[in-house]
């Protein structure tokens, strides 16, 4: 039988390569796996070598032990890789297929995938709508920051390349498609921007940097990024954003150094949840910051798409309120200036079509724009150490050693 | 010269007829009006001879103290009226004709305006975006609660009606054309109403049936509207509604025996920042329970609509927080459901020509949905007490007897 | 084995009732099948037990003559059925669900499918994306006026009714699902119909008739229906409709006596390729006549919406032009009015659910607008001859006799 | 009393440089003015020195005598300028705005203005919806290929630049907000170009070009323009684009070899009506050819934005049909494939503002991407001529030799 290697969570604070099952035809049960999924028949999946997967900001959550995610759970959502076994009831998808896997796992089937919002399958997931792989309360999907990953439904979740060698030379971009770039531009796309607009996103985390990229390719102007790390606002100007260091102060005032006026057309927030305060609160948490900022930094009229994460329930959260996942928004003013709101995880497969036809043909360069930088699986431990810290990287994992240096 | 009368604001539960200034082609200072609007010329608008105007329930806002609107405020915004005069610079607009005039002041030049955004142009108020006659921090502008009203940029802001004696037999339903109607509208249209949706709006005063009367008209399967008062639920059931008394506990168990589910399609807010408790709490104000209840009863993948309205600043809160215009949002079920939500003044001029037809036609009887209730000019203050004491009426203002009773 | 028997084309203007096979779990060889397809595996398909299924003005078609339908050819496209076997690989649909089948094939999988345009499915028709049952170069589907037929991709295309009982009680208004409502009214939307539109539609066939009935609950507030069968007229203004009949010279004439001016916001062609002249020609086939009428009478800045069927190729064509396809159209003036048109077969996927709630919950009466009219199988030859000669009825085959008379 | 000086048209094939009226407060009549329009008051309008205006496409119908344009009418609708007086009524604009104006003249007043839909306003062309500057039958606006000109409703027709200094030094790229930029935008847009799509434009000329850089701009992942001159083709490779040489043969041959596929996502016609053949029909007109082309090589759910004009009649045209503005359309393919068109002068000002900001901050060089060639206003009759002959280039004609070389 074949063998499997795969980075699984340890408590807080540790992440460990560790040996797991290869795949099978039915979803075994092991940790986090829900009840209601244990023995769910896959013949519909495909077994994929994994040729790129990356680390997200939302593994870090649980990697923080800001979740109840259990010991033992193989992490990783963002997954290409190189399909080499399918289930008898795969009818397009072919052995031999590269493949982009979007980290929402979808069915195809439902009222919501049918309406193509994917990020909310209902037959995924027993608890709610909604499901990913190697994330806590999403099903018990096993994880892809491995060497195997069983991808179900696989003749409509996954996305093949339309030329191998083409996309092995673009492999650092295109494995950017299974989250962050369809989660930026989502994004962008929420908040209304367009050709002209001006953007303002909150975050320059890989998210954020996406956003950005994203941002430009759907034609703004000016797209501004905010954030309170240096390096990671010096990654946002080496392609063309301009920045806001919200350690500073009010964004406004940054922000109209540049504009000439004090609000964007657009808001973004990449930050989500584990927001930190503006200005000399800049050191300590406070949640509802960036979505009270953005309701005051973007104009009149405008949206705010609003990809960074928030959650129901948080152990880890600064008071009884943040525990609840609940946040003290100033929506008094949000609703004077008319402004709306677009919250949940993106919808990857709405976008990640186009932005492969964008990548292969030369349009955007989204392996720079979040540095991109390759690892193997046995660097990933401390690849999310570093992460953590708050490089100005993202990490790819290369478990075969597939990707050229 | 001609005279005028109005319904006025005189401290915290008083309002009285007042004698009033004809209106003059520039606008002259008195309560409430920006300096920065005084003396502004008005060639371009028309003086409208009143002939319905109606109590809405933000000037309810107003009159409960609420806010900090000076005493002597000619307050109505919901103005149906014959022209009688049109300045210099008014082209299309003619003596005699009959119109709708939308609660929302707009330049019909700005860029909001030309994006049809004309809840808030930019040209007419001084402090922000957005004006609406008659209102507290709005620009100045006179109620129209009056005998006459002057309507600035007349040829924009005007909606003529094809036939005077046509709009005259259903001047009752066509009144409604200034604000609620188009106000639930834009709740519903927001909150993503089409054909075959499950709806529920939150609050069974005039602006949640308006919304209902929406949601009918475009084409929901199942309309619930929720509230407190048995009077208002009867009156939503008296044209086809299902409703949920919010007093009974937690308005998902009452959905689920009128749908068989938990949840609906599409929610609507048509309480804003004045809202009670739901359950045993039912008594108390608790601003953030509407939205937060419909963020539990509306499906992933739905929206919210809100044109319920919440403000920057009330000095009547129940809280600091509440004081600031901030609410405690359970935004981590919003956003594990990926909801929208979109805020606001309804731009009334998006909806106020086709809900006029749709009246013409008889495709919606929208007064009787409301329960208008014609009142003279010197009853409106009786009028502003028993809807303040939840009367399940809409109080049609009509200044010349122009109505057939 | 278990026997079937279905209405078969026998050639130009000949139906019969015959026995054909049986549905089994892969596509075998038949009358139409295209080669490509033959032997293709099916165990993503259900077996239904016809419930109801009708004729088609689109069946007429190929009745005629106008065709290359091969002799033996199995009709039907319009299925409401109960599952009585389902392949391996269905996962979500269960034997004894009554089931809407949309006519539209389509696998779920690819590009189109994921875009919600099911109506051009790549994966099922080797000639062109798009395909039906029962239908010549559709690629071999067997059809469903028949006892038992094949659904394939029965997870991705069925429309389970939540409830049998209901569902039963309803059954001659929810059969309308799997076409024609869907169709007439996705000319509707595609025609701009929004709340208060004034809209006119040509053609009172049963798709005419269907998306008057979509408009109605859309919120249009009048619908005008044109024709030259007076029938078909009153049919219409039986449940609200205006008409015109188009016999009687350019159909401006009538539509400025109904509206008191001579265009409408939104035009519908529920006519297609075979359609006659107006006025004095109004007995010979004149093609491009109705898209041309509308042309004149949409106003500017309005829309065309054309479920109406244009084929590629006509050997029963009027002349050169037509046989090949071609129109004389006067784009000029579409072009001068800044008019836009979709066509196409719609896409039933995209609004079957919503139609289905609207019946559910009685805000329509489909079976009553378009005539609704229940025939055994045996019936059926009849029933095609009597609806080619002009019957102003919709023949609903009940092949089992389910149906409550 | 202030001169003037404009381009006027003297008959086919004849344009000149002659004296014509400075703009005074009133439209007087004139060659082509609308009687109706004579003695029209123009308060509302601002008299601008024009400091560029481009010759345009479609003055070279007029000029070519397929139209029944008269003798002395002045030329130009494209038109960047300074104001120099204000009418009484003018409240926002101010002397001294250096501003774009929008080819079609609307009042902002009208149903179809305050819908967006400004190139089909009902208030300024007696005749029919819609109008531009010196045009034929639009009902008499004089021209702005001159020193000065008259643009009624200032406030809402004219784009003020931000910053006059910042203006000037991009005016070569400014000059095209006033119609072909957004034009070939709005073809792009109502084709549905989006990030990643494949594009195919037919026509090199500007509108073509500018058509291709709007493209671009909306992050399509490849554009392919087509024409039978090889200088226009060149000047497509120059910013990016691909190209086919429709003179040799079907252009699905040459798509296949660029993208591997033989059709496009997405279609734009930028020729319009006087066409010509593809293939070795390549040197006669064949006023079909594009249209047909386009719906044979756009795949099936595309879409077809169509700004190339066609007109009601043409007493140039090829034989009868054409005469009166017919076109034989191989709607057949157009329908099994689900297309869409949207034809139409575009509403200019959509587009405008987020265009300006674009070249603003440099995210595009349209003024290279269409050849933008300077030439003073005693030039204009050789510019006439030179662009006639095909010259790959866009005059801008500098009446007051503003523009540094």
């Amino acid at each position: 039988m074949a063998e499997n290697r795969a980075v699984t969570y340890q408590g807080a604070g540790k992440v460990r390569v560790d040996e797991i099952p290869y795949p099978s035809w039915e979803l075994k049960d092991g940790p986090g796996v829900n009840p209601d999924n244990v023995g769910r028949p896959l013949h519909h999946g495909a077994i994929l070598k994994v040729v790129t997967t990356n680390i997200c900001g939302s593994d870090q959550h649980m990697v923080r032990g800001r979740t109840t995610a259990p010991e033992g759970l193989a992490l990783g959502h963002e997954i290409t890789g190189e399909v080499v076994e399918t289930g008898r009831d795969v009818e397009f998808i072919k052995v031999g297929d590269l493949c982009s896997v979007p980290f929402n796992i979808a069915c195809g089937r439902c009222r919501n995938c049918k309406e193509r919002k994917t990020g909310i399958c209902l037959n995924v997931n027993p608890d709610r709508p909604g499901s990913a792989y190697g994330y806590v309360d999403m099903g018990g999907w096993v994880g892809g920051q491995a060497e195997y990953v069983m991808v179900p439904y696989a003749d409509f979740n996954l996305l093949p390349f339309p030329d191998k060698d083409q996309a092995m030379s673009k492999i650092m971009d295109l494995t950017m498609l299974s989250d962050i770039f369809p989660t930026g531009f989502h994004g962008c796309v929420t908040a209304g921007v367009g050709v002209g607009s001006t953007v303002y996103i909150a975050g320059a985390g890989p998210v954020g940097l996406a956003a950005a990229a994203g941002a430009q390719l759907l034609g703004a102007a000016v797209v501004i990024v905010g954030d309170l790390v240096e390096d990671r606002l010096a990654q946002a100007r080496s392609f063309g954003c301009e920045t806001v260091d919200v350690s500073k102060g009010d964004p406004r005032d940054q922000i109209e150094e540049i504009l000439g006026v004090r609000e964007v057309d657009c808001g973004v927030d990449a930050v989500g949840f584990e927001a930190r305060g503006h200005g000399e609160g800049a050191q300590q948490e406070a949640p509802a910051t960036v979505l009270n900022s953005l309701m005051d930094l973007t104009a009149a009229g405008g949206a705010l798409g609003i990809p960074g994460l928030y959650v129901t329930g948080d152990p880890g959260g600064i008071d009884e309120a943040a525990k609840k996942g609940s946040l003290s928004l100033s929506l008094g003013t949000g609703w004077a200036k008319s402004l709306s709101f677009t919250t949940g995880q993106c919808p990857v497969m709405k976008y990640n079509r186009g932005l492969m036809m964008a990548i292969l043909h030369d349009r955007v360069q989204i392996a720079k724009a979040v540095n991109a930088t390759r690892i193997s699986l046995d660097e990933a431990p401390q690849g999310y150490a570093d992460f953590d810290s708050g490089a100005a990287k993202k990490y790819v994992i290369d478990p075969h050693g597939s990707v050229a240096a």
